[in-house]
Parts: C-alpha cells; structure tokens; sequence
C-alpha cells in the first residue's frame, strides 16, 4: 500500500504555538503531543473538534458456538438494539464527549462460519465487510472506532497469535468474564482454529479472512479510510487492535494516524500495543469494548485542543519567561 | 484526629446498581469505582456532579532566591494574573470539564523564609494559610486542588524527605525544566534545609510549618475541610500530594476520600503516590500544577457518572445475562 505521511508544515506550526504557550515546554505532556497529531493528520493549524464520532461494528461468530464466551451470541442484536435506545456505555459517554455515534451491525443474522473447521469468511464476505467499513466512515475531525460481537476476543486472540506468533494460550484471556476453565477451553479452540488453517495464515488479509469476522474486517476497513482521508483516529481495545494489526502487518505505517485510546483489562492487549509500537493514553482497567475507551480518549483530546487553541502566550500574558532572572 | 468514613449504604447501592447495567460486571474498570467513591463520599446514590470545582492557591517561596526553579518568582503572580484572564491551561480544562475554577492567592508579596535558614512559617502563618485553604472550599460535589508557586517542588520534595525518609536527591526533580546542573543544586538546597531543621521534624505539622509553603498549608486545610464535609477530592500533582501527605502522616484515613488524578511527569510523585497508597487515574506526562490533572481527571468521573445513571440495566434492555446460554 503506497500511504500518505502527515502533514509536516501543519506539525511544525501547532509544535510552534505549544512553544509560546504560559507553560514550562513540554509541561502538558501527552496534551501536547496529541494537539499536534491532530493538526498533523487534520493538515491544518489549529486543527478542530467540530465533528467528532464513534464508530462501531458489530458482528456474529460461529466460534460462539463453542462457548468461549461467559455470554449467548443473542447478545450481540440485543446490545446493537440498546445502543438504538441509548442504554449502552457508549451512548453515555458520547453524550459526555460531544461525539456521535454510529452503529454499524453486520449480517447478524448469519455469523461467520466456525473457524475451527473452515475459513470465517468468503473472499466475497471479507471483501464486503472491509467495503462497509470504508463506507461507513462519515466526514469526521476524528473518530473514536470500536466493535460488539460475542466471541470475538477469541477471533481477535486468533488473530494476534497468526500475526505476530506466539502459543494460543498467551493471547487468551477471560473476555466478558470467563473462568479459568473457561479461558483454557478457549485456547484451546484458537490453538485448534491455528492448526487448521496452518500454512494458509501468510498473508495478513487471508489471516482476517479465515480467522477474523466481519466487525473486525468493518473495523480495519474504516481505520485505512481514515487513513486515506487523514482522519486521527482513537484505536479501542483488543479487538479493534487486532483489526489495527492486520492492517499494519500489510503497511508499517497503515497506523501513523491513530492513537491507542486505552489498555484493555483484557491480558493480551498490553502485549499487542507493545508489538504495535502504540503507548495507550488510558489505563483505567476497561474490557467492555463497543468503543468506551475510545469515546473516553475523546475528552483528552478536547482538552488539548483547547488548551492549545484557548490559553494566552507568554507575550501576551506579560508572563516572564524561562530563566528570565538569570 | 477523628474521621468519619465514607457512607457504606451509599456505596452499596450504587455497588448494586452497577452489577444490574447492560455490561460484564467490572467491565468499566476504574469508571466503577469512580461511580462508587462519588456515592459514597457525597452520602448518596445517585451521586451528583451539578457543582464542581478546581481549587488553585498560589503562593511565593523564601528559597527561590537560591536559583532551585527555572523561572523567576515573579511568575507565580504573573499566572495569577493569568488565570484571572483565562489564559492558563487550568481555565481551558475547566471550561471543557464543567468546573468553576477559584484561585487562591495567598501574600505573593511576602514569600515565606528561605527554609535553609529558618522556618518557613511563623506559627500564626502556617495556621492563616491552613485556615484560608478550609475557608476557600466551596459547596462542591466535587473538587480538584492544586497551586502555583515558582520554587514549590523545592518545598514538596523538602517535605517528601522529611514525611518518608530517604536521601534529598531521591526526591528532587526538574520541576518546571531545571538542566541536570540545577538539579543537583536544587537537592543540596534540600539537604542543607534537613540538615538545619534537624530532630525538629518529628510532627508533621511542624515538618509543613518549617519546609512547607502558604499554598501548600491551604491545599492541606482544603483537603482537610473536604474530608470533614465528604467532598471528593481530585488530588493534581507532587505539591498537591506533598500537602496530602501531611494529612496522611497526622491521621492514616485522611485521605480516605481522594483519588489522585495523575501521576506527574516529575519523578518524586510516582513514588509519593505509592507511599500514600494511591494509584493515579491518568499518566500522561502532565507536570504543570495548577490542579490540570485534576481538572482533566474531572472528565473521568463525568464520564464515570453518566455511565452510572444513564445506562440501562439487563432487565430494562431486555438483554441476556451471563451464562444464559448454559
């Protein structure tokens, strides 16, 4: 993939506004740095958070099948249908961020096929999911993206251990609360999904074929758009960090525009922002997914912004500067 | 001191409320425990969030004549001013996290003594500053405390040393950006100070009088106010944690009903934060003061508190609980 870098003049510009700002350099730490990857990947100084959203995904798995999940896969309609009503987390802390939430299920009438015996999905299904993901990204100044679908830290699991190596069972965690039988059962259909498709799991987009679901391939589909578009974006948890995965296995820098918004409670998290060179800004204990700790991460984001648009330089405060009595 | 606890019936109910909401119980991580700690400190379930505050006392020290900060005193006034124009990076946080912001000046115009000579305080100092900071609390749900003063870190690792043991160095930090030089200036500064006060820093009351600061005395009187009249606190940075630590040392409950907000850049705090037994909220490099990281942690419970009272429990959303497939 041939992909455009940021904007390297509007950088310039936003690192040089934090520089006069009434403050020690640098004193505001990660706010600073993420006011200057907004305007960065917005091109333009000072960027803006006048359209701000959250994107999420949900989709079926035949894995569920399996009872890798503590939850039946009726859930998955069911929790779409309280996202509708605004009942869920994520309608709560839109409300809180400013963002819009858009809610994107996928055929959830028909999960994907069984992995543990053939390929999740067609090429026709991948395809189709990764284009509804690409379509589903609105004009926005950033975007918060994340995912619903029981069994799908087993998919995501599955995943990471195809694309980064590593025994089933270091990726496996407890999920929506699995015990710990429940999480070496769990391994144990991933190690089995891993062993049947073997060889096949070479490239990265046939590993989101034939292990991911159509959430995740949704997911890595609107993550290249915002990419192609160049809008910044808050990378939820596990799950949507598998989604990242792929795409990054098939670009190094498919992921230079987006931020991990948190770390997961879930284990394998922490390990797979390490492998994707991603620091997560949260670390709150969260594992619910549907994009809340993206959504969360939003609220960051509008502080240093108006931080960076709202506070007076030192010229104009008439504050002395840095070593001004030496 | 006599301390009364937090409301255990408060905190019940909002415990029994969160493990009815449409999410795997704890999946919110931190935001639930936030949601808890708000009901059972305001003594009620719900709690409430209608008014909140950051509560930000500035004073100016003797010991900034020895060179230990990177700029000149006259800053801390000049801020002041600053935040009275709304420039300062705490008037942004506050107008996005909803927080009255109130500034405490307290004698910028006679700074405390050089405490490497002589006590800071006068007894009937340090009193008047701890009694303006109780007096400065509002009626509030919810309140961040945290200060300006050039040369501050200086008194805040002096009072660290003094409070927990260990070598001056292992406290001191560059504070607003001191090079390597200043830092080690800056430690002997605190040294020579421990050395001159000696055996005399047995209570901790007097251990604040002699090394303290007027904004640190009244963010310990605020605290202290707000613990009797069961306001939570957002605690900001190492100097803000440095008053809290006088409290703690008086009374090992006395900081029952903060949280702190942050962990600072600055290296002394993560460590004053596990010797007080405090696990921050946020870690995102910030070493400003001015209670930023406790405005921005105001977000957090927003957040934490939406959740709380606008999510839908199982029953309502008609959703399937755990292990209704089994």
């Amino acid at each position: 993939m041939q992909l455009e870098p940021a904007d390297a003049a509007a950088a310039d510009a936003a690192r040089a506004r934090q520089a006069c700002l009434t403050k020690p350099p640098g004193s505001l730490g990660r706010l600073e740095a993420l006011a200057i990857w907004l305007a960065a990947w917005q091109g333009r100084e000072p960027p803006s958070l006048g359209r701000v959203g959250a994107l999420v995904f949900a989709g079926n798995h035949g894995v569920a099948a399996r009872g890798v999940s503590a939850y039946p896969a009726a859930v998955t309609a069911q929790m779409v249908a309280n996202f509708s009503a605004g009942g869920a987390a994520i309608n709560q802390i839109c409300r809180v961020a400013g963002a819009e939430l858009a809610v994107v299920p996928l055929d959830l009438e028909r999960p994907t096929a069984d992995f543990c015996a053939t390929a999740a999905m067609s090429e026709a299904e991948c395809l189709d999911a990764l284009n509804r993901g690409m379509a589903a990204l609105a004009d926005l100044d950033l975007v918060a993206v994340g995912e619903m679908g029981i069994a799908n830290t087993t998919s995501a699991a599955a995943l990471c251990a195809a694309l980064h190596g590593g025994e089933a069972a270091s990726w496996t965690g407890p999920g929506t609360g699995l015990d710990a039988g429940g999480v070496a059962r769990k391994a144990a259909v991933i190690e089995r999904a891993l062993a049947h498709h073997g060889q096949a799991l070479g490239d990265p987009l046939e590993v989101l074929r034939r292990l991911g679901g159509r959430e995740i391939a949704a997911m890595a589909g609107a993550i290249l758009a915002a990419r192609e578009r160049r809008i910044p974006v808050l990378l939820d948890g596990l799950v949507a960090g598998a989604a990242a995965a792929v795409l990054q296995a098939l670009a190094p820098d498919a992921l230079d525009h987006c931020q991990a918004a948190h770390r997961s409670a879930e284990p394998a998290h922490g390990r797979l922002l390490e492998k994707l060179g991603l620091r997560p800004l949260l670390d709150l204990d969260m594992r619910l997914g549907e994009a809340s700790g993206g959504a969360l991460a939003i609220l960051l984001c509008r502080a240093a912004l108006a931080c960076h648009t709202g506070m007076a330089t030192f010229a104009d405060a008439g504050v002395s500067g840095r070593d001004a009595a030496l």
